[in-house]
């Protein structure tokens, strides 16, 4: 089959690989309909992390089940599915506590070996599911093409842009500073609106993002950086802060600026992978009780909550895809979201 | 009237200062009747922190009004009275936020002058409070003298331990974690015992420590400490640790236990205020979903709540005072702290 590879920062290639197999009786392949690229393919393709040449990637696919082992009960040949961005069996105390990226069975896709063989990267034709019956969600029957990309966003973008929101507290009433304006940032705010905030700030200097941002339902755009736009983003909400700062980025900066924004007794949702050194002194959230909670999303957790409201087309988590490529052009558009002329781009095997 | 002073490291006297007076109006002259020395005194004390010679110094006290000012509605000349350990209105937005730490008219006992003159310590005769309405919490007769041990505990360590269990989460049948045995994370089992923990794990080396920690609901004791404690008290909840663990302590040790004790998903509620240089790294958070809650305790938005069932002896909070002193030994009594010869020392003016 076909599948991505990445050989070194910007070097990103189609190649032949071996066709995945199935091994254990649990797992399940799937051939993929939709991928895409998320900000932290970027990191790889960037240089930020290093690479070992040759390495699978891409973690984000819906698709159809191809074939399952003997002991799968709840997925079957034929059902269109959405994958989380990693594997999970859904069964063990961390996937029962809500925390399904702790899962004590769990699998990047493309990392490495796992649980019978290789754990293929995304953005290729074929996956290897591990635990087929914990990580694969079908949807009701078969979606039309144009609720394909809004199902995609359940593997991570939409899903990650819910955790950011839980994490911030986010509930009916809410104020809320959503920091960063890629496609988690702008999940955020669909997801902040979705549960009911009252009013949501973007910060966001881009015009085509404050645009879709509005669109998801930012009341209110802040183009200011810094202590500047802190202090835009104060002033707001009687001069202390909202209730919530959602932290897309995972910068130092960014992290710096979400703390600084919350009120008194506050919280900070974030979701932004950390970078290297990303640290926070504990005096800057003591004085003022800002909580800080968050991290990597367990979105399979909430597939199940949110699918209805994706299917039944309440919300188009899916309009964060500007740009549609077939998998062949993946480097176009690695090329294309590092250069900020893509969101977020989606691809079709 | 009589004060207790500090000079340098280790320098606490007793000196003549001058009466307080009313000034604003909204202001009480309250007689104190029990104060006591705290944790974070002794920091001072320590050399910790730097010390201007002659500060006043103090900041737990409950005591009986001696006079109020014209505009002050809610107490009266002969009311006992309960003052947290800082002084507040009541009425901004951050008091009714319930974070009173952060009033918009904030002051500390002690420390410089505030709203009309300055603000006494509480380590002594008598302090000016200058929002006698928003800050003092009249208890509902006099008090028998057995009462005022545990009434004092209102004004810091017992709503401090309760702001921990409630940052970190507690509530019925939660699993919890204690690191400090000092008289916050005492109280800090109190008040997750009070809440309905199911179980309690406090991490203590010191026998009388340990026995306390029992009295006031601590299910389970580990003396272990670093990566060893850690384990040990993963291991009593299925190998993944507590759902919340409560940081008492405040050294960078202390919170990097704290962290890596939570199980995914879990919480830790930290009032132990920070030292220089405590900060975290957002990644100890990030894979695990552990979140990170707490400061400085708004111990004023808790009086009313805790207060009845210390009034009707459900809880005995000022079991942590193991040594009662007069004013004028307060050297020996931060001397007795300092040693660990007390786990906390009462003061009668």
């Amino acid at each position: 089959m076909r599948a991505t590879t990445i050989y070194a920062a910007g070097d990103i290639r189609i190649e032949e690989v071996p066709d995945p197999v199935l091994s254990t009786g649990r797992d399940a392949i799937v051939r993929v309909v939709a991928a895409c690229v998320c900000g932290s393919d970027l990191w790889n393709y960037r240089g930020v992390r290093p690479v070992k040449p040759g390495s699978r990637i891409g973690h984000e696919f819906v698709g159809v089940v191809e074939a399952v082992g003997d002991d799968v009960e709840r997925v079957s040949v034929g059902d269109f599915v959405i994958a989380p961005f990693y594997d999970c069996d859904m069964t063990c105390i961390n996937c029962r506590n809500g925390v399904s990226t702790s899962c004590l069975e769990h699998s990047w896709w493309g990392s490495r070996d796992h649980f019978g063989g290789f754990a293929d990267g995304a953005q290729g034709e074929f996956v290897r599911v591990p635990h087929a019956d914990g990580t694969l969600v079908k949807t009701p029957e078969y979606p039309t093409e144009a609720l394909i990309p809004h199902l995609l966003t359940l593997s991570d973008v939409f899903g990650t842009g819910h955790h950011a929101a839980l994490s911030g507290g986010v509930r009916a009433g809410s104020t809320v500073v959503v920091v960063g304006d890629g496609a988690v940032g702008l999940s955020a705010v669909l997801a902040s609106q979705r549960l009911g905030a009252e009013r949501i700030v973007l910060m966001s200097r881009h015009a085509s993002r404050q645009d879709l941002g509005r669109v998801f339902g930012a009341t209110d755009v802040i183009a200011e950086r810094g202590d500047e736009g802190i202090a835009a983003a104060k002033e707001l909400f009687d001069g202390i802060g909202p209730d919530a700062v959602l932290e897309c980025v995972g910068t130092p900066a960014s992290m710096d600026q979400a703390i600084a924004t919350a009120r008194p007794g506050g919280r900070v949702g974030f979701v932004g992978v950390p970078a290297e050194g990303n640290s926070v002194p504990v005096a800057s959230l003591f004085g003022r009780n800002v909580g800080l909670h968050g991290g990597v999303a367990p979105v399979r957790n909430y597939i199940e909550e949110l699918l209805p409201d994706v299917w039944n087309g309440v919300v188009e988590p899916g309009r964060v895809f500007d740009l549609t490529l077939p998998l062949d052009e993946v480097a176009e558009a690695y090329a294309a979201m590092n250069e900020r002329r893509a969101i977020k781009v989606l691809l079709r095997p």
